[in-house]
Formats: structure tokens, C-alpha cells, sequence
């Protein structure tokens, strides 16, 4: 399907790479290393020669294709759930595999050899000629929660696929090799895990026991059954073969919109981050009598509802109360159980997300919830069932010679640039457990980000994608 | 499926009848005034020549079978969409139409003669020996919200058809026709309609006009397609032909649980509703921004979510502001959108159910709720794109000859009893437009209703039964 689709879209260098792909996919066929890519993509790749030549000093000139960029995430748009200009993209599902599929073939015709581990991650690999070095990192994911835009993650996956290509049209030879990263499951929408594949990658025994032995979707479904439904995890009965080493990576870097107002209030360009806030997730459960709406009298109730919705204006104010605008805190599920007007809800059931950079205070938000969530159970003679922390885990902070190598590029490249901090969490985060990290923003419209509204302007994605390239070329050199 | 479970569960008389059934069954074929309902249940039925001969004195000992009752009850509870104990029979679904099917097989194994009318109200009838005078009515509804019990409607129809066999079996004789009625939809649950059937009934032209042009399910079924598909609607395109005429009934009765907790506090058989409450039901739906829940700042923020949590514990604080125990409000549905723990919600839904025995009060409540909802909405920059009040009706009272028949029946059968209001409300609010109306309340554990723990003792049932039965006898004689 991507694969027709893609060509009219693609411009001159792309139609010679999939000629060239056309033609040596017979012998790309016979090459066992990418044999299973080829098998689950359904599309012929191959390792390239550069027809370039190229050289190993830093590119002059940077040529960013933005329309052919654009038209791909236009493109990826489409593998969706929802209707445009809706986006949802669920982990494993019929529309996320097509994606990585077109992903995976945008991989191939830019010459990138194809590996996935057992949960998905994909890595599409430009070999440096000392590719025997730590290789140089970058990606992002390609999953949306329901009814969101086309751009989160998305700008940092198709966004270094194309710096890729700048480089390589630019004649530039790696040192160190490349590498572009699509992450699964960065959403936590399935299987109430955000970042699945970097926190594996980043070697989590804990998640790798959990993903094979008690995950299940809202559906009921194992995670072991979506991800086999997906292609993956066919045979694999291990998931620590995902763990990656700390030593595999020199530097990673991730592309992404803001997702907040700063860059496009400032006018400016590039934001540079220094440290991603600390997030935290957890789960409450309340549990009451139920009822009938007209029969049941005000003082004999215990309505598990109210005390939901009483804990969820507990959460906005012990936010508040932090005195900090980096604290945030959201009830983004409140669901009622039976959900009948006549009916008394007798079970709720929360989701709450809380982050800061300042993991102390963050942790003390999280025990004034928990603490209002015990005096309103008590108040509302309703049970308290479940207080689970899913997650919490720490800030990550920027590698200071990554900040530094992007800080000059921006220079260079005469963009507007700024410091900040990257309040949402990204895989950056736990791929900065297992290597230097550092994350690139570019200006989003109105700061809108997880809705249809959701949009990045081609020339910033490129401006982004510009110094992407450049810092990758001197991380690959160093 | 209905028929061959019936048979090791029913007393003697039963298979006696079902017996005679089934001998009848090939002139029952030819009867034209029965066929349509025959193609429909799939069940043989018969105008049925009493063998008993009969007399029209009032019965001197009436022996309810509180076992095939109580077995006919568990039996109707399988039906259900969700796992037992809970019952979830939602209107025209497949469990729906088996359970109307078991229904009208009863009908005919107590030798009534059934007709169904466009939406599925189903007419259970005895012929009076003045055959041309009003009939005595009496009946409730089968159809049970999600997770409910098995007791709820379920005691006002299999009850009802039991007091016509207890009044059979006495050799009673019937002035009056004496009718049992099942009526369509009683609960809002699909369609954010209650007492569907009865409404109709009643003469609503405006619901019938919505019926046939507007009404959709929450998957954008049409009313029409949905009663089509359970076999209703067939070719009528008028839905008046429904609507009844006030002269129809001498009299209307319905025996139910109490859902309540004052019959069983105080030790008492039976109550007597005097009145039933006043019931309204409003939509509520906001509109905010949404946005990612990491990266919005919370100044930056006007969370649909949160102003539906104000909005409920607002309902609940004007319902205690009336100062009046008779005053009820609930909100039993609230739903996010889109529903992901990192997204802050950009619409919230409500569904607001208030009550009172004063119409006057209980619509000050909704005047201060809509209030709320305004003040609520500018508070948080939210839209209040609906406040839709669905339905807002006056209370209804008990006829007094018949709460004097019912409280004269319960001192003749030395059961303990008193006169009550009726806080849930029921079909008997809507027949009392069209029939002097009475209602007959039954302990119930707890005052449980719409849970699976709902329950009421066989022998409370039977009490029941007896009462309805002497009362309907009593009536059909005026």
C-alpha cells in the first residue's frame, strides 16, 4: 500500500534509490541479515553503495527535501483509526503495522539496513567506516493516542530519515555509524505503559517479566498475542535480548515538536533541552453500593462517582498548590461504572499523570493525592480499592557536550535558538540511561499537541531536520 | 430455547397447560387474530376454554406457586449480556427478544390471549364474561440496565401473569377482561428514553414523531432500524396507532420491589404508593482545548474534565440545598474525551437524573444546576456547547378507590402494610394519564435496585402476588 503511494511523492533522488532498490532486491532477497525485514515489510531492501562517493568532512551545503517530508507525514496521517485530521494510532493494531511498514521502506530506499528486535523497536543503520565505534542515535515514535495530530513523534522519525538523506546527497561519510530509531509503544494508550520500547531498550528487567507474563490491553488481550499479531515476538520467549548495552551508543538525539507555546511566542526556532520533566502515573480504583438513581435517598448513598470527581479537583489543586509552573498534573480517564443515568456509579476508576523537573516535589504531589484520595473514601464511606503509582520515575538531564555540539550548530545555521527544559517525556528519557542524551524542539502552532489541531510549519520541521543533520555529522566524527 | 427450560421448572398445572398447548397448537395456527405474534415468538399459543368453569365471586383462598415464580425469575435472569448474578438486558438486543419470547410463552401457557403492538409493548389478556366494559390492567417491564439485578420490572410481569393463574386455579371468573401488560424500554438505557412503552402509550405525539425521524442509539442506530431488527415496526410508519385511549382501563396496577429500604427497616409486607415522584433528566456537554498533559501549563489550561467533576458535586450540593429528604439527584454517566491518561480531556458528557415528589422544587434544583453549569463553564474558559434538559415530568397520583382496594386486600390477608410514595419511578407514572393507576411496593433486601445484589424474598413476592391478584379481582367485579 505505502509503497505505490510513496513514489509520486518522492523526489528525484528518491525514484533513483527505489530504481536502484528495484533492481537489486533479487539479490537483496539472498541476504540473510535482512531477511526477516523483508519477509514481515513485504518490500525489497538492500544495503547501498553510496553512488555518492562522499567524504568524511563536515557538509557545506544542507538541502532538506520539505516537500517530500511533508507529503510523508501527510501520508503516515492516513494509517489511522480515526478520522482526519484525527489521528489514532494504536500500538499493534491493523494501522500501526502498515505505518512501521511504510516506515521501514523509507528506511530501505534511503539505503539504511533494517533490524527490529522482538517488541518492534526498528533500527534503520548507516554504516560509518569505523563502524566497529558506538554508533550515533536519533529517533522517535510513530504511535497516537485517540483522536490526536500527525506530528508528536512523527517530525522526529521521518524528520531523521531525512537528515539522513541531507547528509548523504550532501556527499558526507560518516565515522561513527548512524543510526535512525522508531520506538514502540512511546503512548501509553494500549497497555498503560508510556515509552515500552525505550524502557526496555534501556534494559528494565522488571517491564520485560511484566510484557511477558501479567500485561494485558483493555481488551483482555496479552501483550505477548498483540505484539505476535503484530509480527513480533515470534519464538522470542526472552525480552532481555532487547536490552541494549550502555556502551552501544556514543550519543542519542530525538527531534520533536514542543508541544507547549515557548518556541512559537518567542519567534523562535530551535529549543535546545537541557532536562526532561520527571513523570508519574497512577491508577485509583473507588468502589460503593450503587443504586437506584430515584430510589436511593441523598444521606444512605455512597457514590463512587463523587468520589471521583471530588479526587479529581483534589489532583488540579495539590498541582497548584506546589507553587510551581513546572508542576502539572491531569485526570485524563474518569470512567463510571455501571454508566447509567438512573443509576448510582458504584465503581470509578482514574487515571492520573503528574510531572515536574523537581522529582521531590513531584513525589510530594503524589502523596497529597494519595492522602485525598484516603480522606474522600472515608468521607464518602466509599473503598478505596486501588492506589497504584504505575510509574515515577526520575529527570533526565541533557549530555552537556550534545547541548553544547547543538547550541553551535544552531549558530552556524543562524537559527533562533533557546535552552529549555522538555516538560512532556519522550524516549529520550530512558535512552539517556544507556547513553549521552540530548533532545532538539522546533515550534509548534499554539503549543497544541495530543488533538487534530496539532501542526508544525514544513519550514521549521526543516529548520529542525537542518540541525539534526549537522550535529549528527559532527557526533559521527567525533 | 425459552420452551424447553420452561418445562422442568414449571408445576404441574404449567406442563398441564403446556400440555393442552401443544394439542391446540395446529387450530392455534389458524387463528388470524394471534398469527402475527405467533411468526414472532416461534411458540405455539391458544385462546384458552376454561377448564375450571369458573365463578364470579371473589376467590376464597388464593395458593400462589412461589416456586415456578421464583424459578421463572431466575430462569428470565439467564438472558443477559452480562455474567450472572448481574443482569444486562438492554432493549431489542438478542436477549431482549429471547426474554419477550419466554414472556408471551408464559402468556399462552396461562391461556391469554397476547397481541404486541409497533414497539413492542406486549398485551396479555383473560376475557371478562362482559367482555365490552374497560379492562383491568396490570404489569411492569423486563428490560435491565447494565449489571443490574433480576428483580427490578421482572416482579411486576412474571407476578402479574402468576396472579391470573392464582385467580384461574381459585375458579374465579372475571367481569372485567383482566390484561397484563410488558412494557417497552421502562429503563433510558439505549435510547435516553424511559418508560418508552408507556409514554406511547400514553398518547406522547412528540415522542412518536422522534421515534420515527430522531432518535439513535449511542452507535447511531435509529430507533426504527433497532425495533426492526427485534421484529417491531414491521411496515407501520405510524406510531400512533399505539397511543391508547383514556377509556381503555377501569383501572391500572403495578407490582414492583420497593428499591428502597423502608419496608424491610420497618418490618412491613406491603406498601401502597400514594404517589410517584416527579423524575427529570438533563445532558450536559463541555468543550475545552485539550491538549498534551505534560507539556500545557496549568494557567494554560481549561480542562473539560474538571468542569464536569464541579458540575457533578454541584448537582449533589443543590439536592441537599433543598433541605427536603424527597429530593434526589445523580450523576450516573461521565465520560472524557479522548480518554488518555496523557491528554487533559477537550469534552466531558453528563447525564444528570434529579427527583422529587414536589415538581415545583425538584425544578428549582435544575434551574440551580443549569446555573452551576454556566458559572462552572466561565470559570474555566470551557464551552457549555449542551445543556439539554430530556425529559422534565410532573409527579403522578395513586387513584384512591384502588389505594382503598389495595389497602382493604392487605387487611383481609393480615399483611402488615403502608402508604408510601414512590421515589424511582415507573410505567404507572405515565398509564395514570390515561387509567386511575395504583401501585404495589414489595421488600427488597437493602433497598438494593440496579446491582446484581438486588433481591427480594420469594415469600415477599408471594405476598405480593396474593395482593395484586385479590385487588385485580376485586376490580374486574366494579
Amino acid at each position: 500500500m505505502a509503497y505505490p503511494r510513496l513514489a509520486p511523492s518522492s523526489s528525484l533522488p528518491f525514484l533513483l534509490l527505489s530504481l536502484i532498490c528495484s533492481l537489486v532486491s533479487a539479490q537483496a532477497y539472498e541476504d540473510a541479515t535482512i531477511k526477516t525485514m523483508e519477509d514481515f515489510s513485504g518490500y525489497p531492501l538492500h544495503e547501498r553503495n553510496d553512488p555518492f562517493g562522499g567524504s568524511s568532512s563536515l557538509p557545506t551545503s544542507l538541502s532538506v527535501d520539505g516537500d517530500s517530508l511533508q507529503r510523508q507525514i501527510d501520508e503516515l496521517s492516513t494509517f489511522s483509526d480515526t478520522p482526519a485530521p484525527s489521528v489514532t494510532r494504536i500500538l499493534y493494531s491493523d494501522k500501526d503495522v502498515l505505518a512501521r511498514r511504510y516506515i521501514k521502506n523509507l528506511m530501505g530506499l534511503s539505503g539504511l539496513s533494517v533490524r527490529e528486535d522482538a517488541v518492534g523497536n526498528i533500527f534503520g543503520r548507516w554504516d560509518g567506516y569505523e563502524p566497529g565505534l558506538p554508533a550515533v542515535a536519533t529517533g522517535s515514535h510513530i504511535d497516537a493516542i485517540p483522536y490526536s495530530g500527525k506530528y508528536d513523534g512523527v517530525v522526529g522519525v521521518l524528520g531523521a530519515i531525512e537528515a539522513l538523506n541531507v547528509l548523504k546527497r550532501s556527499g558526507f561519510r560518516p565515522k561513527r555509524s548512524l543510526e535512525v530509531i522508531l520506538f514502540t509503544s512511546e503512548e501509553p494508550t494500549r497497555f498503560g505503559i508510556s515509552c515500552l520500547g525505550s524502557r526496555l531498550l534501556a534494559g528494565s528487567k522488571v517491564l520485560a517479566e511484566a510484557l511477558k507474563k501479567t500485561t494485558v490491553d483493555g481488551q483482555n488481550i496479552s501483550f505477548v498475542d498483540a505484539a505476535r499479531y503484530a509480527g513480533y515476538m515470534k519464538g522470542e520467549d526472552d525480552l532481555s535480548n532487547v536490552f541494549l548495552n550502555s556502551g552501544n551508543y556514543s550519543a542519542f538525539l530525538e527531534l520533536h515538536i514542543e508541544q507547549g507555546p515557548i518556541l512559537e511566542a518567542e519567534g523562535l526556532s530551535i529549543g535546545i533541552v537541557t532536562a526532561i520533566a520527571a513523570p508519574a502515573s497512577i491508577k485509583v480504583d473507588f468502589e460503593g453500593n450503587g443504586g437506584h438513581a430515584g430510589a436511593a435517598l441523598m444521606p444512605n448513598r455512597n457514590d463512587a462517582g463523587l468520589a471521583a470527581a471530588e479526587l479529581a479537583l483534589a489532583v488540579e489543586k495539590h498541582v497548584l498548590d506546589s507553587g510551581s509552573i513546572d508542576t502539572v498534573g491531569t485526570v485524563g480517564i474518569l470512567e463510571l461504572h455501571p454508566g447509567a443515568i438512573n443509576s448510582i456509579p458504584s465503581k470509578s476508576h482514574l487515571e492520573i499523570d503528574t510531572r515536574d523537573i523537581d522529582e521531590k516535589r513531584r513525589n510530594e504531589v503524589i502523596e497529597k493525592i494519595h492522602q485525598s484520595a484516603v480522606a474522600i473514601a472515608k468521607k464518602r464511606s466509599v473503598s478505596l480499592t486501588e492506589f497504584r503509582i504505575v510509574n515515577q520515575d526520575p529527570p533526565a538531564l541533557s549530555d552537556k557536550s550534545i547541548v553544547k555540539a547543538m547550541e553551535d550548530t544552531s549558530k552556524e545555521l543562524n537559527l533562533p535558538h533557546k535552552l529549555m527544559i522538555s516538560r512532556a517525556y519522550h524516549d529520550s528519557l530512558f535512552m539517556a540511561r544507556i547513553s549521552p542524551m540530548g533532545m532538539l524542539f522546533i515550534p509548534c502552532f499554539k503549543g497544541y499537541s495530543h488533538k487534530p489541531e496539532e501542526y508544525a510549519a514544513s519550514q521549521d520541521i526543516a529548520n529542525g531536520v537542518k540541525v539534526l543533520a549537522l550535529t549528527l555529522a559532527k557526533l559521527s566524527l567525533d
